[in-house]
């Protein structure tokens, strides 16, 4: 029985985490922390789970959280920094699902989040929680870092062309679009159905704080540093995100072998499907589930390779992963409690 | 290991069974029906399923139907009537998740249904599948007609008030809102996401075919005719059931009882959820759950009692009812493949 | 022509006054207030606007608004009742969108808005703008408060038959679904995209602030105390109410001419479009129009009529109304500036 | 008095004509045919049009259209090439809303829309209605191709960069997002709330038909051939287009002097509003009303131009365009009837 907690457990990769771990015989939830909710049950504020969670909110510096085997951080940004090495110090694992420990160059990370990181020495240590690349680090992690919602699509699109080294890394496009619900829930005009629904438009044109951590990943498959424009957009949905990734197919490279590099590259994968041959994904063929859902086509025309990326936000792109990198490094079967499929309509 | 089949699963409640029983230990899925599909992968059609369910369509007449412990029908209206009863003869037991074997009053259902029913015989001994009113009924159920997703939503709301015969049944009134999935998966303008987003509006106005459904578990309930309006609404999401209910409180009555009498009369059954005082359901607490969530209020200005009472229409009002009914027609655990918790957000 | 302000344009039924008002010739739109945003282009917030309305926010007591022939109040509840006084008393014409004088009773306004009213004189001599019963008094109204949305739909619906002594009205329900929009632009989380999109729920079930108001013109229309029902619902739309309205027929009425006598009610009426018999309206039929379609039916097992009675929430129940207000009170054709056709799909 | 007919009406397209085109002063409308409902009356079909239109749909081959002095057609492709020239041959000037004009090169046409072409000769002879670049040509063309609602915002996007010269024109890259009613008013599943709401996916990602159109214009545009990759999404909203395009600065261009590119070269466009530095478009902006919304960003790292830009795909990119270019062709002032403010929220 693996001992869990919670840190910040108001937001939705919390009730996402609770909605995965709940049903699970092998996980105990022991404590779920909010500063601001203390006493108050977690089925008032998220209903959907009365009658499978019944805690309540303790404060965040329980001593109940030195208890446990694992810690989840599901806290906004700057929150995990200053006491999870408390944990770790305990000899708590900590999985963390915010922006923390992502970057290995904290100046960087200083720029892009504009405060001053308080556990740097941390985030050299922190293992990066993508299974499909670095599984056997996770395995023994003590501090893990959770992707982002955006890296973890776009890396896994663009993983084994790089790999292969077969696109030109100068010009590599990545047109994202997100549901609602990557704003996390808190109240923003910006996020109401009034505003977000019967829309869409682009934000962070200009420069999002996602960019830095999905370079860093692409940097490393190619071996060298790639040039990324990295768009994100808003679309009137709740979950999901779909890449749209663009590459440049290197002069003299076979496009007959792409297809088949895919489904080379993830034939062992539980979590990533690709697509046969002229089928593509949609964000509901994920809803709910823990999949990256990947097609692929070449168009002979620009010689340009075009990847279809698609994961539900909330699951493959954090809660659900977060689920999938504590299975390993516990020794489970990475499946366990992820199982369920996912939702259509 | 429980041998499945299910006839004609290219529409929502087929996919929703398979997103329910493919991951079952104990279920094996044997056979899965279609005309006009036979020999696609089912999991072309419902790329939610690719991993999951690796059974092409077959014809509807095939052989391998025989060789099941159970058939789910999840077709229109007027399709199981036709070859339920060879099945029935073969030993094979039915749950169908149609109309045709809901109605006891063969005449009432031709009138609505606008057809003659071929199985009549059948009707009579068909188990109507409301686990909250006839569990012990559906332990030996050999054809087992599964409720309608309105009729599920309605009668477990009113059931308590006329069990305990505490409100006027001269002057009830059943609003009812339903996602568009209700309508299923069958092209027609109406449904399509420009006609039935930012909209809504009332149907079937002047009569529902799941009115007389609705009527006969009243009447058995209240022990005499009752009077019901029942105004059916789409609303622009895809999953969910919304039925608000006015029922007068019956002159000396006392009204402070009234939470406590749904609290008392669903205390035991698994997926019916009272709130507490105060509180109302939304859709989102329970989609993707096979769960009804209720809420009561009782107003002293006009001694009317108000019931709130929601589903998803696939899971609790089509087929995770049915696989509830399923569970309990083989003597397992009732919850069995039905511990997931709704997906919120 | 007409020389108009508005104070607290940046709510949503400030940006419709402007959308209907901008293109007009005989308008002149001389001063927008925000006390928050006081410098910043009106179509910096509201990007629809730009090229239409050059004028910035200014701050709400600014002198230009003693210059106006009218002034508009798009603003919360408890905001016009202080203000108000002073224009009137510089002779400019009041329009007041909030609740603050639509109640004759202060006593009851007080209680249901939990503030003390500051100039409960005012609300004496306010006329209530819902042109169809008051046309005569609005033509001279200094003060004029617009309905509510609710109240609109509602009052509308119910009209005919209490005017006529049709229906019992001793048990009318008014079960009302509303469109997002209804809940304003102020970041809430109950509002966000990913709270209220696939999702449908009752609030306000014990009571809500438009149930007074509602009741003050049932009563008047009926001649008498009338017992009403009223329950809200909030559901995943931008704009439209849909009010379904119960009302049993009185023993003795012949049903027959219920069509009748709502097509005879507003035949003059350009507002309120009565549907051919065996018709039903839904919201999107009058998506940003001015007008309130509505069909009626009788269900003779009962013996009772329903009423369908849908509004854009914005347009007929806020803003339209309140330039057809307008159009009255300044001797216009009262179809102004509101002949623009509902937008489907 | 215009006397304008329209012919296949029951479309969006049609609708939204009828719409706009409905309350004008200076527009009679004659005839609005459909072969499968003569004799209905429209506003049957489209119930916003109730008291605005009192036309019944006639059959298609009409005399009456002969009378008119414009017809448009808003049909599916294949249909305006048959019948176009008996109306031209008898003096009657043509807006087709379809493909069927669209493109100078008849091959391609054929290739793309798998039919022969039964009238080349007049496609030679077609206008080409993107006033932005064509507008003293349209004034008198006697047959009027209207642009696709891809190609008329992905088209004034690159327009201005192409026309200077200054991006690389081997890499461009088209991301376009539309809502559904560019799937036109015909029942199938793919488009189905329950289907394409909460979901976004691409489509016709090895080649859509409005690839050669788009190529036509920006071959124009460059005075060469250009290489343009372009990917349609299908997003869960109504309306609008949101074009997301990519183009590579040419080493030695200025980046600074973009902005004011844009700004100058759509100065004195009464439809194309180019938004300040670092504001960026949102299809809500534009939803009802005849407006391209453009934002442009140039990205140091890799030097590239990112531009987005929106429409409402039945208005700008369809039916007001229409009517943008009907007033050029009468002579009458370009914005009559598309003054209308679009509708936020």
């Amino acid at each position: 029985m693996i001992k869990v907690g919670i840190v910040g457990a108001t937001g939705y990769t919390g009730v996402e985490l609770l909605r995965l771990l709940a049903p699970r015989q092998d996980v105990s939830l022991e404590v779920i922390t909010s500063r601001e909710l203390q006493g108050t049950p977690v089925a008032d504020l998220f209903p959907n789970l009365r009658g499978f969670v019944d805690l309540e909110f303790t404060a965040p510096d329980s001593e109940a959280l030195y208890e446990c085997d694992v810690v989840f951080y599901a806290t906004p940004h700057a929150v995990a920094m200053k006491t999870v090495p408390t944990l770790l110090k305990r000899g708590v694992r900590v999985i963390d699902l915010s922006a923390d420990f992502r970057l290995r160059d904290i100046a960087l990370w200083e720029k892009w989040y504009k405060v001053t990181h308080e556990s740097p020495e941390y985030a050299a240590q922190a293992v990066y929680g993508l299974p499909e690349v670095n599984r056997s680090k996770i395995v023994d992690a003590q501090l893990l870092a959770v992707p982002g919602c955006y890296p973890t699509a776009i890396q896994l699109g663009f993983l084994p062309l790089l790999e292969a080294g077969m696109v030109d890394t100068n010009m590599l496009i990545a047109d994202a679009k997100s549901g609602v619900s990557g704003a996390g829930r808190k109240a923003a005009v910006g996020s109401l159905l009034t505003e977000a629904s019967e829309s869409l438009s682009a934000y962070g044109v200009s420069g999002h704080r996602h960019l830095p951590e999905i370079s860093q990943g692409l940097n490393a498959y190619a071996g060298k540093d790639v040039k990324l424009t990295f768009i994100p957009h808003l679309t009137p949905m709740i979950r999901g995100i779909h890449a749209t990734l663009y590459a440049p197919l290197k002069a003299g490279q076979d496009p007959s072998g792409i297809q088949q590099l895919f489904e080379s590259r993830y034939k062992d994968e539980p979590f990533v499907d690709v697509l046969p041959n002229g089928q593509y994904p949609a964000t509901r063929n994920v809803r709910g589930g823990n999949r990256c859902q990947i097609g692929v086509c070449h168009l002979p025309a620009n010689n340009m390779v075009v990847v279809l990326s698609v994961i539900d936000n909330l699951v493959k792109g954090a809660s659900g992963q977060a689920i999938q990198n504590m299975n390993i490094m516990f020794g489970l079967d990475e499946s366990e409690g992820l199982r369920n499929i996912a939702m259509l309509p």
